[in-house]
């Protein structure tokens, strides 16, 4: 009798992550390994392991079965973590350089053994300190303008397209999304979490039945277009960057939606540095917004014109139909982006972080406002210098 | 040790059926049993056994590995069969009263054993024979209203939702709509069947770039937008009738699509009724298309209002907008479907039964007229009088 053996799931401990490290082969014998939890503790345990001569490391990236979130602690699925090994195995056959490679990943453990990043840095933290990675956004937008054709009904065949879909359907983590960005924070729900003093203005989004209709269309696709495969995150602090290189990590939340949802999500988390920023400062960001788009519709372009598989494909105005619904959407979702950071459950350092307390008022106000209209307008917006413009609209 | 012994696909015989309804207990000892082939060969064996006393009858369908179509064959996937008794299982769980009752279904035989209907009539037949069936329309869209709001993000979990969405996952039937609702009629294409007279007007199509761009945007649609729960071939040859009584058939097509898809099927198979009848007898089918909107939309609101689980429900102007889409959509997809019966691979015998060739030219021509305008001017249709308008507009 044959008996399969399978692993039972058990969070590691330091010493199990160094002899799993070990057992894959992925150091050489006897090298003198270290090993260090780094993670937060909120979702994942992440083991970084380096062998102390070479200073060649590793990322054990185990989930963990539950979520912590400002004290709250709920059951979450560790199923995301065969969602994110398989997410970042297939955008690595499509963009590998804008990927850590996968080394190894064990579904009933939750483990994923991927390349360590650390030469990096978080892209939110670096732009906190001032950091401009003028690279950032023409690596992201390549990203996610290859990533999105190559999963669409444009660049892969249509009946392989809803078997990745079905493989890649996320219920509990787009719960999450259509909760903590869609709803909550536009609604008087407990997981709101903002300053005594920003009340009135919360309160009048709140009150704002045309608001509320335009974020409900907005979560509606998220809900029900099933487009192309997103990271589903794609906020910059899911980007390691340095001057020359980028990678997006945890695409835990990764699932077929709306192909402007990364990108909006994107635009708005630089338009929320703009916002912690001395307007002197806010130039870069808003040359990484102008050439987010410029870059994502010439490369989504091109891969049409030269390698799409849908017989449509030449007709005249569909990729402009395209491009421009993309757009409209992104700037939709980037205000829903840009609200929730400020009002709801989870915060953005950006922001939380300016320590002078009225000045974080001011910018926090400037954001509701500024998400508002970016909601509201999103279809009269004509292209990325209409961010510019309704950001110093609102500045007052 | 213990074998699971799993049956293998073979087709019934009339002799097998037999024995397969005895073994499930679906007729009283001793029973005197006849049966017969009833399929027309081409998808499906479907066998038609009845209780010579009683007359009573159960009706056993068999899905064939292959699909024949005007002298083409080709395989097509066994588990449409599962497809099938799945989503009528689930419409029953809303409407039970609109689809034959399930007793068994066997997977790896691609069986589904079922009420027999052969009271009532296939609706296209009965429209044909010039019948009206005063309920048609009204039961139609109690059953496309509720099916279609219990199985959105409106009227279920939202998470169950993705679930189920996931389990009707069916790219080998979607690709048959791809390509011969929305796409080959609109090219010079193999599968296309036509009388040459026609082939000017065809043609015209085929140059057509505006056409192009809007049957292309519908199609996109179709193929992204997990909306509902759609039956996916709602003609009125999927359609059991009598004058007090309709049960839809043949769910093989079911899948999460654009919630107007069904509406629209529906309509075009009313419109191409209309098309083939003398000017005065087509009040009724224009009857039809009035009441299939308005039962619709009634039954449809009425639930939003009821039962919605979807905390922006209440929001002024969204159910408003949900309809509108639904309807535009509708009037699109009519106008795809109009054209493929017209010019595509498989037609509907309302026009090619008329036998005068003059008329039936006229007829033809008058729908490719018809179905062009209900996909380009789709937006502006307010209402369904739109429908009777453009039918006149397009009469000649």
């Amino acid at each position: 009798m044959t008996t399969v053996q399978t692993s039972v799931y058990e969070p590691l401990t330091e010493p199990k992550a160094v002899a799993l490290a070990v057992r894959l082969g992925l150091f050489r014998d006897g090298a003198p390994l270290a090993c260090r939890e780094i993670g937060d503790g909120n979702l994942n345990l992440v083991f970084h392991i380096v062998d102390q001569e070479t200073k060649q490391g590793v990322i054990i990236k185990q989930a963990l079965p539950y979520a912590k979130v400002v004290g709250e602690s709920w059951p979450l699925t560790l199923k995301r973590a065969v969602i994110e090994s398989n997410a970042l195995r297939t955008f690595a056959s499509y963009v590998p350089q804008y990927v850590p490679k996968v080394y190894y990943s064990d579904e009933s453990l939750a483990i994923t053994v991927m390349e360590d990043l650390s030469r990096l840095q978080i892209a939110r933290k670096g732009l906190i300190e001032g950091k401009t990675y003028p690279l950032l956004s023409q690596h992201i937008d390549e990203f996610v303008a290859k990533t999105a054709f190559y999963t669409s009904d444009f660049g892969m065949n249509q009946q392989e397209k809803k078997k990745l879909a079905q493989s890649f359907v996320n219920p509990e983590l787009c719960k999450i999304t259509e909760d903590l960005v869609f709803t909550d924070p536009f609604f008087d729900h407990e997981t709101n979490n903002f300053e005594d003093e920003l009340r009135p203005d919360v309160e009048a989004l709140w009150r704002d039945d045309r608001l509320h209709l335009e974020a409900a269309k907005l979560k509606r696709k998220f809900l029900t277009e099933a487009d192309v495969l997103l990271h589903g995150d794609l906020h910059t602090g899911s980007i390691f960057a340095s001057d020359d290189e980028t990678k997006v990590i945890d695409p835990e939340f990764a699932f077929y939606g709306p192909i402007g949802f990364d990108l909006g999500q994107f635009f708005a988390n630089l338009l929320l540095n703009a916002l912690s920023r001395p307007e002197l400062e806010r130039q870069p960001l808003f040359d990484h917004i102008n050439r987010t788009w410029d870059v994502f519709a010439s490369v989504f372009s091109n891969l049409w014109r030269t390698e799409s598989v849908e017989t449509y494909a030449a007709t005249p105005g569909l990729l402009e139909d395209v491009l421009r619904h993309a757009f409209i959407d992104a700037v939709g979702f980037a205000g829903c982006e840009v609200i929730r950071r400020t009002i709801g459950l989870a915060h953005v350092a950006d922001l939380d972080g300016i320590e002078q307390k009225e000045v974080r008022l001011a910018a926090k106000r400037h954001a509701l406002r500024l998400g508002r209209r970016l909601i509201v307008e999103r279809a009269e917006l004509t292209g990325t210098d209409g961010f510019r413009r309704l950001f110093a609209e609102t500045e007052r």
